[in-house]
């Protein structure tokens, strides 16, 4: 996976519709999905294999809080922007669970750009991340409202 | 903070528009907000206080999907429904960050009631969840659409 790094940082004004982001991989680990449920959402379908198969999941699968946080991770090193990748708000869905084991990687495409009326040095960015896994069945869509700066220096 | 098994779980048939569930609190670790950062959601503004202070952020700030995931662990506790608090898709807003050190509750309001028509079994609850911080400040608004199953045998 390439680090964010490697490539300029973008800003408001590199920005285009329809550009589009793919991020690079990563495994879904089962001693994670336990652990992050243990903590964060301790239910019976994302802790023990019986229980997960007689609920509507039909087998152990991740928080949803997990998909979006594992997103967050492939998200941060697939959209290099100068500022960071920073939520206003989201929408989120959960297609199909995401199950121990599964790799997956998120396509993100830029769907508006609205430069801020009240503050000139930014805008907002509404983005669209699907989070695909090794059979590109979508276990996320997400479509994000991000804060994005414009280049430091060109606002005149 | 009261067990969730303590109190009768409920289904689709005991909720009213109007009801509310109030958690009980839980305390945002510095440890766990570098260690979430550092797993999902490593940038700097949720890593280094001083990177964090010439932020948007004004100083060190959790990732918002680790107040999303610190909220589903209250929901788990506060909504004592009998097929597991298990969402659909949701909206989520963070209109201030959360600090290290903040004490966070949740307040949860059911804003519609669905029966599904294909599946006699089911329906979906949209719920407000507003997750608030000592000062009562709303660090994270949500509106989730729960799938909740019907009392076992209430479907003739």
């Amino acid at each position: 996976m390439a680090p964010s790094d490697s490539r300029p940082p973008l800003y408001l004004d590199d920005l285009a519709v329809g550009d589009r982001f793919d991020s690079g991989t990563l495994v879904v680990e089962a001693e994670e999905v336990r652990s992050f449920a243990e903590r964060f959402d301790p239910q019976p379908f994302h802790l023990d294999e019986a229980a997960a198969r007689a609920s509507v999941f039909g087998g152990l699968a991740a928080s949803g809080w997990h998909t979006a946080a594992l997103t967050m991770r492939l998200l941060v090193q697939s959209l290099p922007l100068g500022c960071g990748v920073i939520g206003a708000g989201t929408e989120l869905a959960w297609p199909r669970p995401t199950r121990p084991g599964d790799t997956l990687r998120v396509s993100s495409t830029v769907l508006e750009i609205a430069p801020s009326n009240s503050k000139p040095d930014r805008g907002i960015v509404t983005c669209r991340s699907e989070t695909l896994n090794q059979d590109g069945g979508c276990v996320q869509r997400m479509t994000a409202k991000l804060l994005v700066l414009r280049r430091p220096g060109a606002v005149g």
